[in-house]
């Protein structure tokens, strides 16, 4: 009985970490022991600001931090451009149905009536998910308004006495130390309890529909965390949105409805046990982001364009209805309790989080001759929001090497807070652009300050507000409201207060800022060109160049497409802009690639997440199967020896999560013919309910393995150090031809690298086993192999994995 | 050297039928002798009014009309309930790239400026597409305008003039002759030259993106009967529309322009001879189906959403983002022509064929407890969309049964055009519904006719005009244009004729009868609310119901879904109606698919078309790729005897198109192991260029073949029947290794058809092959497999096939 399983020792090109259902302790903590697990775990605990994966629990870093200083110290150098590695440490998802023999026993069983069920339950999640979205956007709006209201009351009030007796300077300390005091808030519980929390979650979100397992991204205590820290960060008067977040927290509310309980409150409805796997997991996932968006922008069908352009890569029709419906549910949802809470019951045209007012049909039609100077507008975005991303960039790089420690990430948000309070104050207090104080003008806070009665300080418009407010000012004020000088400064210190904001701890949106920087630039180039043209009519409205100028920074910045475009045309209410701001988006975008990529994609990259774009890089073609896959492969029998299986599963340099299943040969070291593929987390469900078959008595000891147990393990699989296995069992058999996929996807060695990019990509697959032209396994190509392939500047260039 | 080929014998069963390919005439014309051919084919022959496919040309079937008379008679009730069917005459679209090593040599050989240039030649031609597109909708827009203008006009003179005298019967003879006149020409043209271009094109073009092989349907000579043709019925006077047929055009215009050539115009301009393929030509006329209903509605977004609803399997990013750019494109086109034309140049704030008019936010806010009405509404049009669909299915069986010679189809188009007229003539006539005609009222043909001086007939706005401006007048005229009889009457009529209409032999669309008819009973609705309720100001607006009705009526009868929403909303120029919107489309949906299905559903259902849904019925889990597939199967050896192949090839009854290549063994009636694909139309060109080996002298005779000779064959590849290959040339060899796909999709045995089905649609595959554990060929699966299993009333029927 040749055992053919092999002992690779790939240190460097392992399949799949396996960390969380190795170890015991979290699910980010490295594996592997010596020097380099602490040094790279160290170095990821300090990235939790900008995109926080799998760092240590709080406590573990304290007491590895005391014993590793000096190491980190000198290794943390070693890998500067670490966006040119690929980590190992991050889990694929199966986004490819296990069509194992109980699998399909029991969609044989089920009758035509029983799919309907299913199909309305489907519906039913995408609702609950729709209105809890709804509710929880109505949450924030509704805490956000009122605190900043207070918020900025209390200053406005004291601005006014002390301009009158003297010693602003104390209100400067107010408002700085209002801020900071919220925003650490905020801050502390993104750097110390939930990390992955922080920034906007679009680039988590992201990567788990791609397929790539982030951990700890759809808990119920993320969402907590992400609600509190939003409400904290725009009270706390930073350059940030609450929109942003709104996506994360969709995804969320999804991943839980959708599963029918919470793992962390311990409680299982029993409903819903179907959904309880990754592909359906999934399907409600792009409903919640979608319904995120929805409810975030009002842009129901901006949401849905959303969850497909970034993630969904097979479309199917009832799916993307769901998801409509899901996103029609929230905007309705949110939009029902606005209207209840703003005392106008039933008035439901007014919907989601920003709305960018009504441009009435008359003051936005355009005409030919400015599409030239739109597109001109888009190269300015793509420009800034290159030198946006660039700066970020490094930024952020800096912030990886040497803002790590949880304290001082929670400084810096306070310092951040602190200095946007006291830029503010500066540029309002040196300001003199006075503006009468019209009666039907509708600013919610006119700070006189300086100026005199009657009039306000229309930088204050601009600083003193919650950013949504002063996007929206910035499109409807009337020409005239704000001078030139006024909004230069302002776009200046915006665009690097934003820059510097994006990244730090805590749960923000880079979109609001974005399009208050591109509204204030745009609104210049209005007032710019009305000046300067001889028929002033013809450029009357700056408005309009503010939403055109709000497109192209926020195009430049995150370089999404028909989504975005979709999204700023439902905001905008009116679709006579669908043209330009789809020119502008378009040019913001191909100017910006020329330079660097968008904000979300550079911070996917110096995370090192294997991500998989569209399609595998035009060149590649010279590639094939058997250069990309990993090789040798650990494989097991049909019938496989427990001793051997629970050895396999706790070698710490072999992380695989997926083994080919191989029928029985007599020949050595010839590879077996392929008969299945079995993952690890279904391996360690086996071996948890003793499902041996002992050879001496010849009988089987344990009762009958039910799809329901592996349901009930999902998706948080104990280790396999968890599991005892006594010295006698360890001498049984496995049998494991009823629960390994009979039928995996195969493709032949010489198969092109586009090709076999295309099956894994169109399938979500996680393994694609390699065989040669026997049927024998010969290899295994996952996420990671294919993703270590990308087109740089000079052609394609390869990544390199590591041990992260 | 045993050759394993199979002589098989399954005459219902053949892989994919290779009429093109091998037989001289025609592309539709049967391959089999004897009685099934002629009858079949002469029925197909009938069907051309409704979605005509590959009949034969005029002359061959007068011919055959003579001599098979008597037999088609007796036989023609034979297949009742053909729907039932799937027909074995459709080919399948090789949308997965075949890679051989022609093709990876080029890929390898091309840099990386190469794959740029590519890129952006890609961009041009959606951006020609676009362009063209929009072009030709403004042509059939002036043209019908004008025509239509004048021919009311005139009618109108006359009307007037006859009814101070006496002796209306002339205005009403004139009426309908010149109706009948115009649709003849019309007709003549569809029915005479091409009948593919006959209905809206939508279901064609929605097989041709699903991979099905339409004879004819991407022509130039198509494309010019379809435009000529719709200008004559909407002038012609038909309840028919003019912008489901900008769809078809669009899609032969991007067929055309990515090509580079005119097959039927004999240029060749040798450009964009890269996109020469199946998959690139797909993409493109993504684009354009996207392009036509973008100029059709102003929807550019709603474009692109009908284009991945109705078409795009795998999403791709950079397509999306390029069908966007030419549906931009093209309501840019359009919009600036018609403002040109219209002497507004530069206002581009009006765009597509149709628009619903400006519907003001003042106006248009709904509130909380009238969604439950809109639901009601949306069920109603599910029941009216249901009955219309049933009548149009009967009416399309005895059409096809009854009405297939192109003189009868003529001759009813003239009496739907004349009955029409009459009808309408009557109502007019007979209506006692008169308005005053206010001085704001922007009717273009206010007939007095029976009123008083300064009033107008309403009857006569709703039937007294094109479509289009009779769905803006219910839309937005003053609340008491219309009285509520004069409504229900216009609905009874018009649904009927509209009914009857749809499947005539002419070029027509369905979407604005459609929205009209709803239009109508939709304002009826909200007039009888108003009228019931105390306070009728809350109602005021039947406009508004009108709209919602119209959505109802539409989605009952299509039955497509977000795409329609987004639709909507852009021609309505705004976005707050999205959520009733979806609500009265996915209720209309729900509610008539409980009876019937939609109406292109039904119309490619009653072709027989293979037609692969998005996912195989829930419950065909327990049928496997062994069940499902064709076997035995065709093979080749990788060397083959020229002779063997021109045999394979001219093989009537095994019409394959695709031939697993296997490897050379010993053994005698075992399967080979497979190393290859080859198609039919690659086999041809190796053929006709003589590529072979000739054993004896041990030299290859023949020049290189180059992948250029693939792309000029492309895409009527010769029928095998035009190639003369002599005795001595049949001795010889061929090597197929160069040629063949060396690494096709492959599946065990065992894998179940939803996992067979997932492969095969999301890849675009053609053939699949069905492998045992040592990778020999068992089987084949190709498309009419799969699409043979469907979801039956009473769980999973499956579909004969048919040579028809």
């Amino acid at each position: 009985m040749a055992n053919i399983t092999k002992k690779v020792s790939w240190s460097s090109r392992a399949d799949e970490s396996a960390s969380s259902a190795s170890t015991g302790v979290g699910e980010g903590t490295p594996l592997l022991n010596g020097s380099e697990g602490p040094r790279f775990s160290r170095q990821h605990a300090g990235e939790g600001s900008v995109f926080q994966i799998g760092r240590l629990t709080t406590v573990e870093l304290e007491e590895k931090m005391t014993a590793d200083e000096d190491l980190i110290r000198a290794q943390t150098r070693e890998i500067p451009h670490n966006e040119k590695l690929l980590s190992l440490k991050y889990e694929g998802l199966d986004y490819d149905n296990i069509e194992n023999q109980l699998f399909l026993e029991e969609e044989r069983r089920m009758s035509h009536m029983g799919f309907q069920c299913l199909e309305i339950s489907r519906w039913v999640v995408c609702g609950l998910i729709g209105f809890l979205t709804g509710l929880i956007a109505c949450f924030i709006d509704i805490a956000v308004e009122n605190l900043a209201g207070l918020k900025y009351e209390v200053i406005k009030r004291n601005i006014e006495n002390f301009t009158e007796t003297g010693g602003l300077s104390i209100s400067l300390i107010l408002w700085g130390g209002f801020n900071a005091a919220v925003v650490m808030m905020g801050s502390i519980l993104v750097a110390f309890f939930e990390p992955i929390a922080g920034g906007s979650g679009i680039p988590q979100i992201k990567c788990y529909l791609n397929g790539v397992k982030i951990p700890r991204v759809v808990r119920l205590k993320t969402l907590i965390v992400k609600v509190v820290g939003v409400i904290c960060s725009v009270v706390g008067g930073l350059a940030v949105g609450k929109e942003g977040p709104m996506i994360h927290s969709g995804a969320v509310v999804a991943a839980g409805v959708s599963q029918g309980r919470s793992t962390s409150l311990k409680k299982d409805f029993k409903m819903f046990e179907y959904f309880r796997r990754d592909t359906e997991k999934r399907d409600f996932v792009s409903a919640g982001a979608a319904a995120g968006v929805s409810a975030a922008f009002g842009a129901p069908v901006g949401g849905v364009l959303f969850s497909l352009e970034e993630g969904a890569s097979f479309w199917n029709q009832m799916l993307t209805w769901r998801i409509f419906f899901a996103s029609m549910v929230s905007t309705f949802t949110l939009n029902f309790f606005l209207s209840v809470y703003n005392k106008k019951t039933g008035d439901l045209s007014n919907p989601g989080l920003i709305n960018f007012g009504r441009f009435e049909s008359e003051s936005v039609e355009y005409y030919f001759y400015e599409i030239p100077l739109f597109i001109a507008m888009g190269a300015l975005g793509g420009l800034l929001g290159a030198l946006f991303n660039v700066l970020n960039y490094w930024l952020t790089i800096f912030r990886i090497r040497y803002v790590h420690r949880p304290c001082l990430q929670v400084m810096e948000a306070m310092l951040v807070a602190a200095v946007t309070a006291t830029v503010s104050f500066t540029m309002i207090y040196f300001s003199n652009d006075c503006q009468p104080l019209a009666p039907e003008n509708n600013e919610e806070y006119p700070l006189q300050l300086f100026c005199s009665d009657g009039e306000y300080n229309a930088m204050a418009t601009a600083f003193f507000n919650t950013p949504e407010r002063s996007v929206r000012s910035l499109f409807h004020n009337q020409p005239g409201s704000y001078n030139p000088l006024t909004l230069g400064l302002f776009t200046l210190t915006y665009f690097f207060l934003a820059c510097w904001t994006y990244g730090l701890a805590v749960s923000a949106g880079v979109f609001i800022p974005s399009l208050l920087i591109g509204a204030a630039w745009g609104r210049l180039c209005g007032i710019l060109l009305a000046s300067f043209s001889s028929n002033s009519s013809l450029w009357a409205d700056p408005g309009k160049y503010a939403l055109i100028g709000a497109a192209a920074q926020l195009g430049g910045i995150v370089r999404m497409t028909l989504s975005l475009t979709v999204i700023m045309v439902e905001a905008t209410g009116n679709v006579t802009y669908g043209l330009p701001i789809m020119l502008v988006l378009m040019t913001a975008k191909i100017v910006g690639d020329y330079f660097i990529e968008g904000l979300y994609d550079i911070h996917i990259k110096l995370q090192s997440v294997p991500f998989l774009h569209w399609e595998a890089p035009a060149t590649s073609h010279w590639l094939t199967a058997r250069e990309v896959m990993s090789s040798p492969v650990t494989c097991l029998n049909r019938i496989e020896n427990v001793g051997t299986i629970v050895d396999t599963l706790s070698n710490t340099s072999t992380n695989h999560n997926g083994f080919p299943v191989v029928a029985h040969t007599l020949g050595n070291d010839e590879p077996g013919k392929l008969c299945g593929l079995i993952l690890r987390s279904q391996l360690i469900v086996l071996l948890k309910h003793k499902v041996f078959v002992e050879l001496a008595r010849s009988r089987l000891t344990h009762r009958k393995l039910q799809l329901k147990d592996f349901r009930d393990a999902y998706p948080r699989f104990p280790p396999i150090q968890s599991i005892h296995v006594s010295q006698d069992e360890r001498e049984c058999m496995m049998d494991l031809t009823e629960f390994m996929n009979p039928t995996p996807y195969t493709v032949p060695q010489d198969t092109s690298l586009p090709r076999v990019f295309k099956l894994f990509r169109a399938l979500g697959l996680r393994h694609l086993v390699v065989v040669d032209n026997e049927n024998r396994v010969v290899g295994l190509v996952t996420r990671k192999d294919l993703a270590r392939y990308h087109m740089g500047k000079h052609g394609l260039e390869e990544l390199q994995l590591a041990q992260t």
